[in-house]
């Protein structure tokens, strides 16, 4: 083992710090990652698709800048992975479907141009639910990805290409997308942390939509410093971007309390979701620590909000805008679409409009009530998912999303980080979600929060 | 004819000085409305219920006020109409539909309530089209609302009611509501101002819904100095408004530029609608009058907007939406609501979910292109529609709102004000749209133009 090879599961901003110091280049940091993908990824199925040429070039380009004294910033040289459903050009954008094994892209979507502008290096594009509908990563025609720390369990999904390949030490940091909870159930079940940021602060300009009022980009690391590292790349406002609802003014920040001054909020609907006691007995050990650093926990309610109830009327939004992006694939055959997906997007397609109406403005209400408690509290404080990974084999727990859509729905800014493992060691998370734009505060609460309980991800088996 | 009687058509800014001087008290004058109303309403319809009790006492107190010196400001006295689906504490709203006639609102409507709390008199609900669907007042259970100039023909709707009281003086100002062009039309056919506020700026709390996405609540008055005092009271930005989308601090208004800095956006896509000659030419010579103040007036171009489609997915969207709050009288035998007004909430009930997703993604890209094209230009000008007012017996142009509906779809501000007449007599309107929150610089350029062009609206043969 080399000492790049070791450096491998280190934060982003730790490899940044060795880079800026010159104790490695960006192209033995690439080439390890591209050693490691090699010899992991044919049993793990974390990349679809590997780009070694285009990746070695980048991080010449950055050993370069970096042997010369002007690296263009922390992420220069960075090697990071892209989920398939966010076009990087001259790749076919798959987004987990057969009947997108081709064109390539024409062009990177936006947020992988910012990252690419920054110096970042793109090793490849990362495996993923058919259509990002699903939360298991079990592709039909790309096949599974496996749990970096136990195979034949599920990483997780949609974008658990990704959280595995970052979980793994496969890549320094890597970008997914959230419809219903797609970056953080990942991120939970692997024990790294995510951010899906405010809606609109990251462009989806150039990723393949699933539900365009739910759909979010956003970075997946092995350290909250990371995802800040990355969202200060990626979290410009796109004026080019339809779904930036936000404009420009908008974008200030509001600013970071004291975490004294911090109040939490524990949402009683939430806490009422079926959860498995690991993850029960972690998340209020979570809320012991919380409360140690000197934030008021409070309990808060959201009247009438039904998690599942939510998720499905999320799920049939997304149906139904599914059934206009893939129009051209429903009606093919043979079909190209699994029988699963299809069913879920014909029913989007068939639904009545008055049903598909009244779960828009089921959103909407939701949206509403939810920013309305916002005011009450700093931020809400859920576990990420009411349950560890689970194997394939297994049904599929209908409540993976119950913790994590409110924050799709409402546009709020949710982090997730480890909040250590239940007794088989698979990891658990634990999510913040926060007011528009108020990722910082998220930052904040979560950091001293890790540096408190100081829990990390688990290292996997190499 | 007493003094107060000859008052009844000045603009409530005059009026109001008037009641500050003591020359007249709100007694007096809502008296003369009273009876005004009691005169020529039953000809007109533009009223479907008076409340002479409460308009007397709200009248009596503000006389009270005022007496004593202390106004609680500008509309404190002022008798103002209100649309029938705009709720009045204890008394029916109709929303036009038979089904509606009872039971009385528990409350006021949002809007009621700030305009009560600033001293103004409600003096009746005013007649509308059948669940607001429609551009004539022409409603098959209350009757037709006629135009104040020409009995026989339509004084445009669904604020019909409203803009034919302002301008037949039969109350100082109005409010309606506008989906698509709701308050303009009328407006522009009865040669009145009004003013489609940006969205989320007048709470649509207490106000049936037709559209959620495209509803707003706006005034009618003669003169856009009380447009603007009506905003003043009822612009107030409502946290228990589900439709209010900004947040506070969005909700700062731009500073206004010196006119001769502006720059006035001409649309060609709405120039290509089929307009009457008479709406060409004026609209030439209005140009014409925007140029002599100093403006630069340039051509813009809203990439493949059709008006007409737009049109449609808007109105699919609003008939998708009446089938959730009207659901319980659609099913009802013997039917309640028109055959007409069933026809489109059923289409809108059982149109496929992929179409009105479809309608919705329309309508999202829309905003934002138009969002985007007031980057380059302050204001954009338009004729308010491509016709004056016809007679009952034609048929409705389908190009109604193919002006106006772009204001709904952005959520931008959109004033209407008089601009001249056709070769009969009847009103034609001009319309200003802005940026978010710049009602101010329309009201600044209409200000102008008015001074400039002399427009003012044509009195009612009374």
């Amino acid at each position: 083992m080399t000492p790049v090879d070791q450096m491998l599961g280190w934060p982003a901003f730790e490899l940044s710090a060795a880079l800026d110091a010159g104790a490695i280049t960006s192209l033995d940091l690439t080439r390890a990652y591209l050693a490691r993908i090699q010899g992991l990824n044919p049993r793990l199925n974390a990349y679809l698709c590997v780009l070694p040429e285009m990746a070695l070039q980048a991080a010449e380009n950055a050993a370069l800048r970096a042997s010369q004294g002007r690296r263009l910033g922390p992420l220069d040289g960075m090697p990071i992975a892209v989920k398939d459903n966010i076009d990087v050009k001259g790749v076919p954008t798959t987004a987990g479907m057969d009947c997108r094994r081709s064109p390539p892209a024409g062009e990177d979507a936006q947020a992988v141009r910012l990252l690419r502008a920054s110096g970042a290096v793109i090793l490849g594009k990362t495996n993923m639910d058919e259509a990002a509908m699903g939360g298991t990563s079990d592709n039909p025609f790309f096949g599974r990805t496996h749990h970096p720390l136990k195979h034949g369990y599920t990483p997780g999904g949609s974008s658990g290409g990704s959280a595995a390949a970052v979980a793994a030490n496969l890549c320094a940091a890597a970008l997914g997308t959230d419809t219903l909870g797609s970056l953080r159930i990942p991120a939970s079940y692997c024990g790294v942390a995510a951010l899906k940021p405010t809606f609109g602060l990251v462009s989806t300009r150039g990723v393949c939509p699933l539900c365009h009022r739910l759909d979010h980009v956003g970075p997946i690391a092995r350290a909250i410093e990371d995802l800040q590292l990355i969202l200060d790349v990626i979290g410009r406002y796109d004026p080019a971007c339809p779904d930036a609802r936000a404009a420009p003014a908008d974008l200030e920040r509001p600013q970071i309390k004291p975490l004294a001054a911090c109040t939490i909020g524990t949402l009683r609907n939430l806490e009422e979701v079926a959860a498995e006691p690991a993850v029960r007995a972690a998340y209020a050990a979570a809320l012991g620590v919380l409360a140690s650093l000197g934030c008021r926990v409070q309990s808060v309610d959201l009247q009438d909000y039904d998690p599942a109830a939510a998720r499905r009327s999320g799920l049939l939004c997304g149906e139904a805008d599914a059934a206009n992006t893939h129009a051209a694939f429903l009606g093919e055959s043979p079909p190209s679409l699994s029988r699963e997906v299809r069913a879920l997007i014909s029913y989007g397609r068939d639904v009545s409009g008055a049903r598909l109406a009244r779960a828009h403005r089921h959103l909407d209400l939701i949206a509403f009530e939810f920013r309305a408690l916002l005011r009450s509290v700093d931020v809400v404080v859920t576990a990420t998912t009411p349950q560890a990974a689970f194997p394939f084999d297994q049904p599929v727990p209908g409540t993976q999303g119950d913790m994590t859509a409110l924050a799709n729905i409402s546009g709020c800014p949710a982090l997730t980080i480890p909040m250590g493992t239940d007794p088989a060691g698979l990891p658990l998370g634990l999510q913040f979600i926060g007011r528009a734009h108020a990722e910082a505060t998220l930052f904040a609460i979560a950091g001293a929060f890790l540096k408190a309980a100081g829990t990390k991800h688990p290292l996997p088996d190499t």
